[in-house]
């Protein structure tokens, strides 16, 4: 119970420059420090473990751009949570790959 | 300072009807007992208050599905924060009606 | 068949200011000339009516950063769409506040 | 020009069941039939291509849970595109993981 599988993408606005790597990686290297299972995609961020801690990494992640000299931080975060069955990041992909073999 | 604007869609998966007003409007009950400013269209609920709050709020809505019966449920919270200047859900809305109109 | 209600949100990156309103004025207008229902909230425009119309608009929307000197831009498009019953913007929000009240 | 980085959600409501991996596995397989590079992550699905591409698949793809049945289908596109410069899925991921580890 209380275990998610979440994406989160975080960005600054208002930069001065349409890279943004810099700032995103400084926002992985804070979601990473909180213990969670977490894989980086090129859309974003996807996060396993308890709701609370991914809620309490991601308000910590969202501080990060405006730390680093953003004005405005546009923060957005998918939470999907199932209490039926056990799911991690791997089991969905998984479920889906042997569905199309089939 | 943490002051946001911020958007939440939160819905069920799998409740056997393609009809969700029933949960939205717990979600929705849930949403407005925070004190924050809140206005419901349809595509989700705007959240206009603190940062920790809105999450605070989020946090409790996303439990309401389940309360109910949901065995799955999506939540997806878009926030816009900046901190060079004071913004309102209606001050973003009348920055863009002004330019339109100019 | 093909109505859907949708939610579009256009952003520049890296424009160098964090105010957007210029840009999303310019998005707004080109939403408006493809007689489709719209309605802009604080974050960001829905959009009543045919998918095919909806994508073109979006299609279209997604250029006038670029027009306007942005050199990245995200475009995040959410399609709500049922067959089983008529689905309107109104009836989205009156089924959900009547089942508040009651 | 024209090429762009995008994340697509396609999910049915009302199926009676929180299991949706039949419905996703069929999706996939349509947004794979497009010629577009894809990566399909345990939050959606990633695409790499023409934008107008990318449209015509996600049109294509949104249409598949209706077929399958379902009455209500809701459909997320974020799409990324910058124009200075090409992007590719990879080079995303490793400008952040060059950073990080810099």
């Amino acid at each position: 119970m209380g275990k998610v599988i979440a994406e989160v993408v975080i960005v600054p606005h208002g930069t001065g420059s349409p890279s943004l790597g810099k700032y995103v990686a400084e926002v992985e290297k804070t979601l990473r420090s909180f213990g969670l299972k977490t894989m980086l995609t090129p859309m974003g961020t996807i996060l396993e473990g308890d709701l609370d801690v991914v809620l309490e990494a991601v308000r910590a992640a969202h501080e990060i751009p405006f730390r680093d000299g953003a004005l405005r931080v546009g923060t957005t975060l998918r939470i999907d949570e199932r209490r039926d069955r056990e799911m991690t990041m791997e089991s969905k992909v998984r479920s889906v790959e042997d569905k199309i073999r089939s």
